[in-house]
């Protein structure tokens, strides 16, 4: 069911796209495009949890593993994203161990965790859900608030955890700097931190960045990079193709 | 309102934006761009009536002219879109100057044409409108089938036809060809006497097309030429961010 | 089924409201204050076919006859607002008796004509659909071209004519004029024909209005009178607060 | 990429089910279960292209064949069906041998049609799209009406016809009988007349019919039978629960 | 208003259809079978808070009372629930007494609770609805915790708790058992004991079943019995039409 | 960016409009009619984030300030709306001076809170939105329980409310009275108090009203006034519009 566990598993990177146009035809569009994983965003992306259904159909459809990152470390929301069909789960917004484990319950049934009982859509798709579900699905909680930094060591530590996913922006800003993709000084810090700690326990470690990161990030070790987004290669794109097309011929 | 139109009658090229994704968050990023025209693809698209409204709106709040393609030559699409505040239309499929006729008409209120009365929403958004409607509304027939191409001296001499737009794939295919951007042969005599018919009646002569091709038709008198597409862009971008992130390092 | 029927059936004139907003919240308050029937627009309003579903849901639930304009005068248009539960059907722009034995035969089961089997919501809300159907669908051409008028005797006489609607703006234009919804001249002339074509066939005459004509309206005859509409309801209604609002107290 | 035509290739029968409902939710619990096709109706259906495109994703990623019925020989509808990912394609209401042309000339891309290209969903979905397009797409005109069940030996022997299929209610309707999945009489001896047609040309033969009706057609050389409808299916289920819940224990 | 709390006073079962897709068309196909309740499932249903304004339309048109499972026991979910015109909400995953308060507060107007005023729909569709909402609306916390089932006693002892729901399913998984419909041992201790509690109260007893198990909840003094859903029905009918149509002859 | 902040540090009022149905048209239609601001109401409107997200687009296009009011004080539902380009986030059901500070955090960026980085649509729309947002941006709490009027100096204190806003009903049924738009007795007093406090802190103050009650307010210092509503301006209008028109001619 999850490839990019399996990865992972083998320590191989996971290059993956990001996503917040509410389309299927644009989550196909890049799912095929030859991703490990495509993350859909209900945190900052413009998309509910309608289109978020509509989306995970798509990706089903591809080799590309399915995730969602839930607009909060809250358990209804974590429940309806898997229901729907996610395998893996980005959890925003961490500040605590308390907040991982609460996060894990949300993702695993009993007696591993809390997980209500209703994959309405998760087991029409896949044949004997529920007996794979806590294995196949993953936990990835967000390390973008300085408090999570700091515990990253227990946070990894955790039982279940299956990777952290560094957020650069709101890490930067949490530790008194700009937004940025990577910054300097305590950023890049608490970034190492971060590596050496997953190292340390065997935890994938992920981060958002693009494709001209994307060597250093795996040269340090990261096994999930989100190398791509929709409305940056669409903004980009399109005063590229402007520029060019007025250029003298 | 429809500042394509102005270049149009200054004689500079107006560069254009397709779009089949429906969604009014990808329609504003790639408005806000810089290009000077939209257009939302009705006829191969995957957006219906509901969707275009609401790029529409996205597209009015910019600097960009809102044109639509409908999905045929039909009275009550043209109507539709115009009512919802599209400012310019594209018409596939044209085969005679009987289809450009019945398009005119459907883009007109009497005594020009037989638009029916009913601007719902684009009386909301521009003040005046029925007085103005029949003057910005821009009419472009397409040549994209051969006997489009044989008629043009025709066509472009209706009075109201604002431009034609050539559709090089659907041409190609009518004249025998395989689908192309650019073709030899029999695609290029037609496209050069559309070029040329426009030129002699001052119409202007648009194209679908990319940024690689643009310099070349701007060159060959061309003032309506479309560079980019959502999905393309999305497609190609998302295939090159990642071989750009598997690179050695 | 139809009490909107009922009432012309007794000589008893039915107000009606418009709908070109796509929300059944909109329909269903409208809806419940009383109105004979209501008229979801689907050729002027910005409402397409999945929300027409939904309003027309909505008006089901309360004593209100639903109507629908459908977006032209198109075999599958009609049979898709019947199929969803319209027990009225309005046709645009009709320009000759052919074009109402059109609609006519859109409008009613073999023998009587030609619709497509298939009610699936209609016969999920009305128990012994397709027994009564043919009886209890008003089916309702428009007036609005200048053609329509002078061939209206012919047109109400053909059977299943159940009402002809009359569209001010368009017959206006069509006769020359300003759009207008009580213009004088060549459009109070052809009013003048169709009330009295329809007063000796024994033909509902409807016609579009809003509540400061609807006396006259009915002093002269005419039974289905759209009074009030949902866009401009809302548009007068807040300006007026506004103004209101910043009265010196 | 349409197992459909394999089966009629080697002369076996396809089972299909029959979509009303706008769900993907709904497409693709029905289409695992093992249906050889799953056909959209975007005719009677509540179903409009926006929900019909979630559904086609959605049925693409089972073994099952996505069908969609028009909601008429439209160029156009057919087109937007096709660049959707729609694999065949099912038209209704044909009159004539000429009707039948203009569905085959709209399914194919040139020079066996007029079909327009930009497939944007389908190409996305499918490697090598535009070749093998032509070959793979099913084009299934219906009978159903008196004028074609007469013209059918014509309509058969058309090159490019994949099958044909009897929608029995409409046929009866249109033969002056009673709407029925089975009826005596006219309707069938039309029925032999069908399939007789087929059988002479190797044409696949099809029908709208149920579990019940199904082993007689196969029987009879069907090898396209509708067996459930969604909508059919719950109405009868609901009943069925709760009568079953309400016996005595 | 709610005619299910009408059975609930008379001492009698009321039997309910559990949706999971988000459709109008399904709700009221399945509502107009003649169930007391319809429970629309927006914690594991695909369905968001849009598609549940319009269910609640289509189910207010008929005999059943519309009930809402609200995502989680939160405040601005139940009240969102309610203005939309829920007459009932099932409340899932309660813990604690404490829960049960927050809930009942979150369903009732002051002085009786906390809920906040602004019954959009709700006050369009029912006059005089703010007199009527605290005494007609039920409040169905959820009993499928082993914790809940331990504090049942104290539960169904508060004032304004209409019923309690048994999830089976969870139930057992909380109690370490596999997910089951009637598991034996821990699962049928609790069913007991709430079954027990709440028929010293006079509280209504309800439950997740199925057509299979009505009878004996019945006979076991419960008073709200779903015995069908909508994604279950279309599996097990798709898969049985399926088989059906396959038997020889 | 936002035109009711500068009408505000001028001493100004600001007249608005409040917005339940979820549609562009009508939010649009409004927002022209010359209001300062238009409130989308997420708590009791029949609006979901996808509907918002449309009717901020529309609003953007116009010279109204697009106001959110979140469903409850929620930490991502306020980052959800000022990404999809609200200027405004109106939060109900204060309590404390505690529940102002997270609503507070949730709106502005570090250093001055903690909202989290990913301003999708915001940042197509606004040039140098980072830099701009914690200034531009208005936070108001809302004043409408018993508890928020008694601490109402302490909220408006805090820095960085721009605004409270009085919920007259809810604050009414919160100090023991009937829903009301103007009551006496408690809510004068807590009305009074409300706008002592503001005024004694220059803080804007806000209230839910009409027309009537406008002139009024602005005479007792309020700067934020909301004077209509859609459902409430379609329900009156359109029973004023019946009634005129069945009076005696």
């Amino acid at each position: 069911m999850n490839s990019t566990k399996r990865l992972w598993q083998r320590g191989e990177p996971a290059y993956g796209a990001w996503l917040s146009i509410p389309s299927s035809l644009s989550a196909e569009a890049i799912a095929r495009a030859g991703y490990d994983y495509i993350c859909i965003d209900l945190q900052h992306g413009l998309i509910d949890d309608a289109s978020c259904s509509e989306m995970l159909v798509a990706i089903s459809a591809t080799e590309a593993t399915p995730f969602v990152r839930v607009p909060a470390n809250d358990f209804a929301a974590i429940n309806r994203a898997l229901d729907a069909g996610a395998l893996g789960i980005v959890i925003p917004l961490i500040y605590s161990v308390g907040d991982v484990e609460a996060a894990l319950s949300a993702c695993r049934y009993p007696p591993a965790g809390t997980r209500s009982y209703g994959p309405v859509r998760a087991a029409v798709t896949h044949a004997d859900y529920f007996a794979r579900a806590n294995d196949e699905i993953a936990c990835v909680p967000m390390i973008e608030t300085r408090e999570a930094a700091e515990e990253v060591e227990a946070i990894v530590s955790l039982p279940g955890v299956d990777a952290v996913y560094i957020g650069p922006n709101d890490l930067s800003l949490s530790l008194g700097q700009a937004p940025g993709m990577d910054n300097e000084g305590p950023y890049a810090h608490a970034y190492e931190g971060v590596a050496k700690a997953c190292a340390a326990q065997g935890v994938a470690v992920g981060i958002h960045a693009n494709a001209e990161l994307a060597p250093k990030h795996v040269a340090n070790g990261f096994r999930m990079i989100t190398v791509m987004s929709d409305v940056g290669t669409l903004q980009r794109g399109a005063a590229r193709e402007l520029a060019h097309s007025k250029r003298s011929g």
